[in-house]
C-alpha cells in the first residue's frame, strides 16, 4: 500500500477538523485497497492531530490487526458496519457537527438545497438507537449497533444519528470528506430556507443524481484547497 | 491591454474567495476593454489561486481564443450570455454562496435592506432551468442556457439561480465584486429582518437608485481594503 | 491637547473595524476637550487604516478648520448634530453593522438583553429620513439632516437609522465604542431570544440604569483588550 | 499545592476566552485541593490575560486570604456560594456568553441536544435576582446573592442567570470548562432545532447520565486541544 494513501487519510481527519465539521472527536476511515475485508482508521486521537503513523488496520468485524499499543476508537464499529453492508463504499466519515444535529432531533427531512449537496437528494435517513437498544449512552460501540446503523443507512450517502451526529460515505476518501463538509453546509442552508418559507424548490432525485456525478468529477479542486490548509 | 487590469481581475477572484462568497468554485470576468465582443476570465481553477497568468481571452460566443492548454470553466457560457445581452455590463461575478441560496429556493423576493445593497432595490429575478431545459445537472453549461439566464436577468444587477447560486453584474470589476459581496450580506440581513417581522421598511426603487449612485463613487474605499488582504 | 487622546480616537476606529462593527465605512468622533464647540474626527478613510495623523478638527456646524487637503466624511453632519444638541455627549460612533440593521427595518424595539447592554434599557429610537426629507440617498449629509437625527436621538444612548445603520454616543470615546460593540451584540442576542419566545425578561429601565453605571466603571478592561488587538 | 494546578486554572480562563465563551469578563475557580473551605480564583483581570501569578486564595465566605494588593472579582460571591452548598463541586465557571443569554430571558428550558451536552439532561434552572433582591444591578455581588444562586442551582451542573449569563460546575477544572463550552454549543443547537420544529428527540435524563459518564472519561482529548491553543 502506498504511503500517499495513508497521508491522504490522515489529512482527511485534519481537514474535517479545520473545516469545523469535527471537534475534538470525529474520525474518517477507508477500505483497505488490497483487502476489501479490512479498513484503515486512526487510533483514538483528536482528529486535528492525526498523521499517517496513527493509522490502524482493522477487520470489518472491528478487530485491530496490529495495534502495537495504539488504542482504536470505540466507534470503529460504526465504520465496520458500513464496510460489511455496503461493498461500494470505500470511505466513511463520522462526526458531531452542531450544525447538523438539529436535523437529527426533529421531523424535518434533509433536502438537497444546491448542486454541491446533490448527494442528499436521494434522501437522508435518521438512526435512533432506542427502538433496538433501549436506553444507552447512544454511542455506536458494538458490532450489533454498527450493523443496525448500516442497515438504516441502506443505499444512501449520508445518515443522521439522533442526538449524536452523522456519517457520510463515498467511493473515495475525497468523496466522503466532500460529503461530510457539504452535509454541514446543507444543514445551514436548509435551516435558513425553512425560516423564509415552507415551500422549497430543492433538487429532485434525478437532478441530484446528475449534479452529483458532476461533483465527483470536479472534487479534486476542493480537496487540494482543503488539504493545502492542513499540510505543514 | 494593461497588465494592471489583468491583475485586478485576478485579485477579484481571490477577494471573493477571501470574503467567503466563493468556495472552491466561483469566477469573475470582465469585458475586453478594446474588443467589446470578447471577455477575460480565469481558466478552470480554484478562485483563491488565480493570478494574472491564468486569465483567458474568450469570445462572447464562449470560445477560448488562445487556450495554450489551459481549460476554460464550463460556466463561461453564463458570462458570455450576459455580455451578449447587456452591452452596459463590463464585469460579471458568479458564485454559490450558501447564504444567498435560500432566497433561490423559496418565494421570498430579495429586497434592499440598506444603502450598501441599494442595487437590489430594482429587483432580483430568480432563474430556474427546469421550464426550458427540463431535468438537468442545473449547470449553465451551454450557449442556450447562457442566453436563457441573461434574458431572465433583464436590466437588473443581480440574478439568483435556483438551487445553484447567483450572478452579479456591473459597470466595472470593482462594482461586480462589490455587488457580489453585498448580495451575500443583504441575504443575511434580510433573513434576520424577516425573522423579526414581515413588514420591512426597505429601500424603495428610487431611494435605491440614488444610494447606488453614491456607492459607485465611494467603491474604491472597499476595493482597496479587500485587495490589500489578498495581495502578497 | 495630548497626542494620546488622538491616538485613542484613531484606535477607536480600528477597534470598531476589528470587532466587525465597521466595514470599509464607519467613523468615531470626540468633542474637543478644550473647545466644546469643536470636535475631532478622521478624514474620509477606511476606519481600519486611521492613525492620529488623519484626525481633523471641525466646528459643531460641520466645517473643517484646518483640512490641509484632507477631505472630511460627508456624514460629519451626523456627529455635528449630536454635539450641538447633547452637551453631555463627548463621543459619537456611527456604522452600518449588518447585525443591527434588521431592527431599523421592522417594528421590533431593541431591548436590553443583559447587563453589558444596559444602556439600551432607556429605549432606542429609529430615525427615518422620509417624513422630513422625502426620497433621498438616506445619507446624513447636511446640517438639517444632522439636526433632525439628533432631535430623534433625544436623551438616549443609541439611535437606529432606517435602512442605514446606527449611532452610539457616550461620555467618553471608550464608552461610545463599548456601546457600539454591545449594540451589535444585543441585536444578535435579541434576535435569538425572539426566535425562542415573545415574552422576554429583559432589563427594565431602572435595572438598566444601575447596571450601566457599573459598566462605565469597568469599561477599561474591555478597552485594553480591544486596543491591544489593533496596536502594532 | 502543585504549580501545575495553578497553571491549569489560569489556562482555563484563557481557554474560555479563546473559545468565545468569555469576553473581557468571566472567571473560573477551583476548590483548594487541600483545604475544602477555600477556593482559588484569578484577581480581577480580563480572562484572556490570566496567568498562574494572578490566582488568589479565598475562603468560601468570599474573603481574600493573601491579596497583596491584588483586587478580587466582585462576583467571587457566586463561586463562594456554590462551594458552600455543593461539597461535590471542585470547579466553577461563570460567563456572559451572548449565545446562552436568550435562554435566560424566555420560557424555553434548555434540553440536551446531543451526547456532548449530556450534563444538561438533568435540567437547567434559571435564577432571577428580582423575587429576593428587587431592582438591582443584577450582579452576584454579596454573600446573600451567592447563597440564593447556589440554592437555585440545587444538584444540577449548569444554571442560567436571567439577563446576565450562566455558571457551570463540575468535579474538576477540566469538567467545568467542558460544560461551559458545551452549554454554549447546546444553546446554538437547540435554537436551531426549535426553529425547525417544536418536537425534539433530545436525550432523556437516563441517556444523559450514561453519556455524561462517558464524556467525563474522554474529556482529556478536548482539554489538550483547547489548552494547546492558549499555551505560548
Amino acid at each position: 500500500m502506498e504511503v500517499e494513501l495513508l497521508e491522504d487519510l490522515a489529512a482527511a481527519s485534519r481537514i474535517l477538523a479545520d473545516q469545523g465539521v469535527f471537534d475534538a472527536a470525529g474520525h474518517v476511515s477507508m477500505r483497505h485497497p488490497e483487502h476489501p475485508d479490512r479498513f484503515l482508521m486512526s487510533r483514538s486521537l483528536a482528529p486535528a492531530l492525526v498523521t499517517a503513523h496513527d493509522i490502524l488496520e482493522l477487520t470489518i468485524e472491528g478487530e485491530s490487526l496490529d495495534p502495537r499499543g495504539r488504542a482504536p476508537f470505540i466507534e470503529r464499529h460504526l465504520h465496520a458496519g458500513v464496510y460489511r453492508h455496503r461493498p461500494d463504499v470505500m470511505a466513511v466519515a463520522h462526526g458531531h457537527s452542531p450544525t447538523v444535529i438539529p436535523f437529527s432531533l426533529v421531523n424535518a427531512p434533509m433536502r438537497a438545497t444546491y448542486h454541491n449537496t446533490a448527494f442528499i437528494a436521494a434522501g437522508v435517513p435518521v438512526f435512533d438507537t432506542r427502538p433496538q437498544f433501549g436506553i444507552t449512552d447512544i454511542v455506536i460501540s458494538s458490532f450489533e449497533r454498527g450493523t443496525a446503523m448500516a442497515e438504516a443507512l441502506g443505499d444512501k450517502s449520508v445518515i443522521l444519528l439522533r442526538a449524536h451526529g452523522f456519517a457520510a460515505v463515498g467511493p473515495s476518501v475525497q468523496a466522503a470528506v466532500f460529503r461530510a463538509i457539504y452535509t454541514e453546509i446543507n444543514a445551514r442552508v436548509q435551516l435558513q430556507a425553512m425560516a423564509l418559507g415552507q415551500q422549497m424548490a430543492t433538487l429532485d432525485e434525478e437532478e441530484g443524481r446528475l449534479a452529483d456525478a458532476m461533483n465527483l468529477i470536479t472534487i479534486g479542486r476542493s480537496w487540494e484547497l482543503w488539504k493545502r490548509r492542513v499540510t505543514p
